[in-house]
């Protein structure tokens, strides 16, 4: 992490050059210059703060109150029920799913909206280990995953092997010990493209092809990738995954979620959620469940049209940008922050978790801190919002659609700032809050 | 049915007196003097329109736009992340399924909202069908449903017993067969309280009662009914029940749903959908799965926080309204709406095909015809929304918040007009929409 932001290159992307100190009136440069900067104007973004939390919780689209307030009232207040047919909310999960397609590398024909990524990766997964060679094969019982996924991967993985009274189980590794832990005991791989706590990210297409050689299939959660960092998932041989619509994707507080199945597997997948809206045909109101051919078979109940309105306005703030040039912003943002803090604040107590090299890394970066808790709070109270993760990590994440070079060097001003002074000794910071 | 509304009780509900005509003059007195007349003006209800749908998607409540703008701008706008407390959002599922509890006659502490109603059907049939005194008992492994139940509850029970290859089952009669085919083969009941086609509502407290003596537990998809007609679920003995927030809760386009598990129950069931808001203690990140002790488990993902805001409105607006009230209103307007249709359009084709007895119907009715679904289109098409419901029903339903008497009357009358003129022979009305 020797490098630095100093100008920016022949293709407008930024430059980030060895040693030295970059200043704010560079960081102002790189702002003015930047191509990717037509995209922030399309987020409210509230006076007196620097978001770093859109990992967490995406900013609010510009267009979103709008959006809700004619679905309120020209669609739910006027139309009532006849806006099913004339606001054609029947065909929204589709119609928003093939807007996630291409920011995921996939076809229009194979993502769709539902629901939410916990009870998607319970279809997915239930799925995948009913498959007849699965279920007929009593060796490949096993649902690999991390030790350190994200919770609620485990807990769904856990919750099916319960229900199936033990038919599969769950078994843990380390992360690094992933790719040599699949062998021929494995139905599926389970795992987060991008690591919640760390920021580190897998080799999506190694993995896919380690666990194609072992005839296992993986189910990716794409939370904390998708909308940051580029992803193919056609192109690296992925099959199943699912995503959060709340976070990169800026959706709103509990968006609906996505799946993605690669095309030639839909029909070949039974989900055990098989709900009204997952039928060939829901209108007829048939006695027996029918899955419809595509993607909408993975749909379970009515689908949260609101929810998935809202979620709309936030995929199309991606409409015009460029993923490689949003994954350049993404690293030079994430590179500038880590210089300036171990500039400016390695001799205060915060070291750097997240992985140095760039293609292991998503868009967040993670410092232990004795006192992490009290000092996150103590940041967010001078305007800059990151967040805090067990044990004793601050987070803070990077989305390039809306955050500027310039707020990465007030946002470190800030920290060093609350570092030196101690800020967070002070009481008001230590109380836990329900949510951390 | 040869009662009739002519005049105002002492107590200000509603008269019906045998023989004679009602007059539009009468349902006009007896709409000022309705002692639920102050509840319409809560809703948003659009010019030249008579909804009688409210059964399928509620009204909007007027205050859904203001709540909805507040979390927009004050909450995910300004607050972003930080809303999760200082909006109190994490208790919005627990908080909202309190609000909804006296409407189905449950305590505070057992109800909560969560998901869509075919995700909960899920989680409580799974629940039941696990509880060991069901798992450890080879000769219990029925789930008795009808045969004409709501598709979707068909569809998660088949879904359920495939997922387990088999080991659970599902059964279904004549819905006037099911209490006697309850024995000691059935673990779950699975019914839907109030018909969604014909209205036809079941004695909960009898089918409870008959399941308890047999050993089986009876879940319950109150979906067609709470809001509608009054409930009192601990009394009748319930223990499992779900519904659907878009009905008569006036929730908004696919609204989340609840579920209600009587308080002893709630510790020993299991949840296979153990998604991390389910967890004791979501925001330890722990990594194995301990379920909250109270409703909370019922929890899977992320909640959807602009959908339960949504709700919340909707329920509201049951503040003040005294559901045996709200009762004899909808039993007023149904039976006032049937008079009509029999003296006035019997003879053009459309036979009532609900129950005739007050206490087997819920708030709705349905007719059959031979040309059902471009009848339908026609009287839509003339300001009076009600549905087509599969093979040759027209179905209206009464919701008592904002449906008057003068809109039965008037209503009815478009109803004949569009008979007599037989404008269900327009072609326009004959094509099928996507949604009916």
């Amino acid at each position: 992490m020797k490098t630095q932001v100093n100008q920016v290159g022949q293709n407008g992307d930024p430059q980030l050059a060895q040693g030295g100190t970059t200043t704010r009136e560079q960081c102002l440069v790189l702002d003015a210059t930047d191509p990717l900067g037509f995209t922030r104007r399309r987020f409210h973004l509230p006076e007196g703060v620097i978001y770093l939390d859109g990992n967490s919780l995406g900013a609010q689209p510009l267009n979103a109150a709008a959006a809700m307030q004619h679905a309120m009232r020209e669609g739910w207040g006027d139309q009532l029920i006849r806006a099913w047919n004339s606001h054609d909310w029947v065909n929204l999960p589709s119609k928003v799913g093939a807007q996630i397609a291409p920011i995921v590398g996939a076809t229009a024909e194979e993502v769709i909206v539902a629901d939410s990524t916990s009870v998607n990766l319970f279809k997915l997964l239930a799925a995948a280990v009913t498959m007849p060679e699965v279920a007929n094969n009593p060796q490949r019982r096993v649902i690999l995953s991390e030790a350190e996924n994200f919770p609620t991967d485990l807990y769904v993985a856990q919750g099916l092997s319960a229900l199936l009274d033990g038919k599969v189980v769950l078994r843990t590794v380390p992360r690094a010990a992933l790719r040599n832990a699949i062998d021929d005991s494995v139905a599926v791989v389970l795992v987060t493209h991008v690591d919640y706590r760390t920021g580190h990210m897998l080799d999506m297409s190694k993995l896919n092809a380690d666990a194609k050689r072992a005839g296992a299939m993986v189910l990716w959660d794409l939370s904390h990738s998708a909308g940051a960092v580029p992803l193919a998932l056609n192109n690296d041989g992925a099959e199943l995954a699912v995503g959060c619509g709340y976070k990169y994707l800026n959706g709103g507080p509990g968006a609906p979620a996505y799946l993605y199945v690669k095309q030639h597997l839909q029909s070949q997948l039974s989900v055990p959620l098989s709900g009204w809206f997952g039928h060939r045909q829901p209108f007829e109101f048939a006695s027996d469940y029918v899955p419809a051919a595509d993607m909408r078979r993975f749909l379970c109940g009515t689908p949260s049209v609101l929810g998935t309105i809202a979620l709309e306005t936030g995929v199309r703030c991606f409409e015009g940008v460029d993923m490689a040039r949003l994954r350049n912003k993404s690293l030079a943002l994430s590179r500038l922050f880590r210089q300036l803090v171990e500039a400016q604040c390695g001799a205060l107590g915060l070291q750097c978790i997240s992985p140095d090299a760039d293609d292991e890394r998503g868009s967040q970066l993670s410092f232990s801190h004795d006192h992490a808790y009290a000092l996150m709070q103590a940041i967010i109270g001078r305007g800059v919002i990151g967040d805090f993760r067990r044990p004793n990590l601050v987070r803070f994440g990077f989305t390039p659609l809306y955050t500027r070079y310039v707020d990465v060097w007030d946002a470190v001003a800030v920290i060093r700032d609350v570092l030196e002074q101690q800020s967070w000794r002070n009481p008001q910071y230590q109380q836990q809050k329900t949510v951390t």
